[in-house]
């Protein structure tokens, strides 16, 4: 492990550059606040970011933390005024900027992309968090001719702010947050768009699925259609082998083909399964036992409570709301092999365990 | 409203005719019950479904819950041994059968055909349950030339079932659970797919939009395969929206159109805003309040009952896994409003409350 970097100097103080001036601080750093709009900087030293001050001399990494479109140009800069300091940034996608990098010539051995998977609806350094990073998932995308001690310290950042760092290439993040963020939205705003065209009272035969599919429809506009503007080529790819799957898909209802049906099911349950579960492990199976509780105050609490007290460690919960009454279905999920166990632990407190 | 009927002949004795037959038992209904293997009948009748016996006369209403295919031709038998009764089903499509049953020559002035939206992922009478229907939608789709007191006394049948009753026309029904399930499974199925072929490392940067959107995906495939093509031109009709919104996504990409990504998912918050949220109300604005606790027992437990002491009524929750830690981030919903006031409680009784 290398130490932590002793100086560091953010440029853009906004809600992710305030956030890191935040931890770093907390963790010991010097950090030195930089931002186009001097009254930001301030700002931003008010929140405890930093010292909205430039560094006497070259920092140990430089964290560009500006808009997307801007990041190749400060980047460059960066790298031209600190000849010796390493380089990264904060921007959701990763080759793009980089290629634009190369093209002004900047020196990319001192280039470490980087990607913490966190925000906030809101933005500003008033809007900033010491604790937005924890617990999260932070991409590390290094340059190809970057020296190991200049990445190890990019992720001793990462750490400090307690993040998890994740190696991989530029071309393999924008791949992956393709088909992990992009598509999802992209899919998710087309079937809910149908929905629009739905009679309001025929839809109340939506269920869990439904909502499940459409949660992130509700996404801001703006701020998802730029994300997706600015990674064109990987969710184009993605999207193609989704068209080609769906035109087959609907060519197998012309010709009564349930087989091609099942296939591709069968194949979500194997893509289904390689989504990590709990604290970064595998997907683990759960059981799940379905109780039916009152629509009252405390009620869902008291399932919780006996569960506890019964030694039982609830991995996950879902309430379907029900129509027409005042009562509403829970999912209680527990590690797989005590779902009879727990069935009958909150049977034995007088919960509706329904089975 | 019409009296509930006397006496009910269910044909067809599995999880779902059982589970009728026990329900309108409790609600006082003489019920006869017949399979065509009459193991099953008695079965069902062990169960407390009714009586395995033919009724004596006319009973005044027939209810058919035999599989999809031999919907037809069981509805079709059921018109003509018993002229005076009214003949209902439980299919998941509704169009095909009412036109196989209008081919047949039936008499279709006594035809109320019916969709409960319950199931079990078991299946024979031993699975049936009594309160298999509370709380839940049950469509009815009569057709043109039944007279009203028939489909009162279906929609009786209904209520005693602890379901509640939503009329439309059959082909409204396979469109609607075309857009709101079978098109929905479809493109989880298909998105999770493309997860198969992303490197397991990679993969975790995937966050909690994707894991709802890929739930459904988990489904069981002989039994999707099966719901799919029992419904094939609405489902195409809605993917063919589906194949040319993504198409045209897929040129914006190509073209940099923006504006055409962000009309899409401003679309998609319009869909989104139909979905009929709590006890089958409009889709109610909740402020969500994000409280971070140890993943050890009784925890989860602990917010609810604090939230139930101050008197809040949590509407939802929802727990983020987080990667690396042992701790996790709850989302819990309040009704619009009250978010603020359920995070004071909650900090006052010493909760780590995020903002």
């Amino acid at each position: 492990m290398s130490a932590l970097p002793q100086r560091v100097l953010i440029i853009g103080t906004g809600l992710i550059g305030t956030s890191i001036g935040m931890a770093l601080t907390r963790a010991g750093v010097t950090v030195h606040l930089s931002d186009r709009d001097p009254g930001t900087a301030e700002e931003a030293q008010r929140c405890g970011g930093g010292v909205a001050e430039p560094p006497s001399h070259d920092p140990d990494v430089v964290i560009v933390a500006v808009p997307p479109a801007s990041v190749a140009r400060v980047a460059a800069e960066a790298l031209r005024d600190w000849p010796s300091a390493t380089v990264t940034d904060v921007c959701s996608v990763k080759a793009g900027p980089a290629r634009e990098l190369v093209a002004t010539g900047a020196d990319m051995s001192r280039w470490v992309g980087g990607h913490p998977m966190a925000g906030r609806e809101v933005s500003g350094p008033a809007a900033a968090r010491v604790e937005l990073f924890d617990d999260r998932v932070w991409v590390i995308a290094p340059s190809e001719s970057v020296a190991r001690e200049r990445v190890d310290s990019v992720v001793a950042i990462v750490e400090a702010c307690g993040a998890t760092a994740l190696e991989m290439t530029a071309d393999e993040h924008d791949r992956t947050v393709a088909v992990t963020s992009h598509v999802p939205q992209i899919l998710s705003s087309v079937l809910a768009a149908r929905l629009a065209e739905v009679d309001q009272d025929r839809i109340q035969v939506s269920g869990q699925g439904l909502r499940d599919m459409t949660r992130i429809a509700a996404s801001d506009p703006d701020l998802w259609a730029g994300i997706i503007a600015s990674n064109p080529s990987p969710i184009a790819e993605v999207l193609d082998e989704v068209l080609v799957e769906l035109s087959r898909l609907r060519a197998a209802l012309d010709s009564g083909d349930t087989g091609q049906v099942r296939d591709v099911i069968v194949r979500g349950n194997v893509g289904v399964e390689a989504i990590p579960g709990k604290h970064g492990g595998q997907s683990a199976p759960f059981d799940v036992v379905p109780v039916l509780i009152a629509d009252e105050p405390g009620q869902l609490g008291e399932v919780f409570v006996a569960a506890g007290a019964a030694g039982f460690n609830l991995e996950d919960v879902r309430i379907e709301h029900v129509l027409g009454r005042p009562s509403g279905l829970v999912e209680v999920s527990v590690r797989a092999g005590l779902g009879d166990a727990l069935a009958d632990a909150l049977r034995a407190r007088g919960f509706d365990v329904r089975d």
